[in-house]
């Protein structure tokens, strides 16, 4: 809190701090709490403390999704704040809630995720196009990722038309690059060949967020090879959380994310 | 609850009961609070009640914001579930989030909306593609307004791309109509010239659900003419719930609804 530090900075620093591109990402299920843990909110918080002590000299960041959290009411938007809380200050703490709206509205959110919850960051939608972006935008120290090309099997379906004569995703990343050199960021999934490429140069030295590796079957190598260009996270989510479903479940998301880590600076 | 009906012959029904298009827009901020109402997140839901209470047979649909009550954190929240509980059960309450996630996220997302908050419908927005629309259209009760030309300024930098030559927008309706015909709606703005026509055309029995009319400028015309080939629903929230920020708030809203009403029963 208080600190001038731009984004861009504060995000080069977490990722050099640890000497890794790990976000690891926090989208509790009630239903998969491992061994031990009730399944309550309380539970989940509980979990995600755990997490995040098991993992915190081996992540740049933490990226809790939103929808995981609301599917448990009030309550869950709850341990969403104190999970914010748990990450330490000198992580980058990502919610990942793809939001996006009218100017008022997205203003509201952008008030919501940063003043209201305290996050470092936060993944934005471009349907509604600039001004949707701009209240995530106008703040130094934080940072928007906006979605450009996604990990998901039907992304290409309205990601892939065109305009300007590039696809919309590249047009998405021009757009970003021109808006804010700053505190942008663009989300491109690790599971499209090419894209991560594409993106890179389009927008050279804007923070990506990759999300794909793992369940997801994307690869290391062009996500790796992008940081040299800018910095970049590599998240992965239930390959570490649900490393272990026994009462070992800390060490194993410890092992599991060391493991990573490590994948990640050998594919440099 | 525990209604078997489907989503289109409720809105139908909730329409027919008021002979009215109107939905309420319940995106209050604590600072435009009027006189009387404290600038506490109970105080919102003192006014959300009223609002609802004033309008009830007039508005076919109320329809929250989420940023307005995520910007208050959890308790925000607790105000957007007792809300939904204030909207009568043969009016439609509809959440206005533009969710869209990859399919498991979008999955909770939609479990939060219709199983934890109970909500009837919700508007979600087409960026992922149709994976991530799908867990929304999956109950043939409930409803999933998907974005297609939205009424701000500069939608059109991405829902103007192109793809299998048409615009991004209509290729979003005709995706959605051929999806479901049963419980999938389409928002369009009043303030585009021609495009709910467009979408009309390309989604014909579609429920629509038009914001942009009064503060933004939109014209009821063809609004109230797209209601003759399907459900529409017309939305206002500024001009009726600050259309007093004096004790006399309640009374001025009825007004402004009964007005907007009867202007729409005028334009048909």
């Amino acid at each position: 809190m208080g600190s001038a530090m731009r984004f861009v900075d504060r995000l080069s620093k977490s990722i050099a701090a640890v000497d890794s591109y790990l976000c690891v990402g926090l989208d509790p299920d009630l239903s998969r709490m491992p061994e031990g843990i009730p399944r309550t909110p309380e539970g989940v918080l509980e979990f995600n403390i755990r997490m995040i002590d098991a993992t915190k000299d081996i992540a740049a960041a933490y990226k809790p999704n939103a929808a995981f959290y609301e599917a448990m009411g009030h309550q869950g938007v709850w341990v969403l704040e104190e999970t914010r809380r748990a990450i330490p200050s000198d992580r980058i703490a990502l919610l990942d809630a793809k939001r996006g709206d009218i100017g008022n509205s997205s203003q509201k959110y952008a008030e919501a995720v940063f003043d209201t919850m305290g996050f470092d960051a936060v993944t934005v939608s471009p349907y509604l196009g600039r001004e949707s972006l701009i209240p995530f935008l106008e703040r130094p120290d934080r940072g928007a990722f906006v979605l450009s090309r996604t990990s998901n099997p039907t992304a290409g379906e309205v990601q892939k038309a065109h305009t300007g004569g590039m696809s919309l995703y590249v047009a998405i990343a021009n757009m970003v690059a021109e808006m804010d050199g700053v505190n942008a960021g663009l989300v491109v999934g690790a599971t499209v060949p090419g894209a991560i490429d594409e993106v890179r140069a389009a927008a050279p030295g804007i923070p990506l967020l990759i999300p794909g590796i793992g369940a997801q079957g994307g690869e290391l190598g062009p996500a790796v090879k992008a940081a040299a260009q800018g910095p970049v996270l590599i998240n992965s989510s239930r390959g570490i959380i649900y490393a272990s479903s026994g009462t070992d479940y800390a060490d194993a998301a410890r092992k599991a994310a060391w493991n990573l880590a490590e994948d990640m600076r050998k594919a440099r």
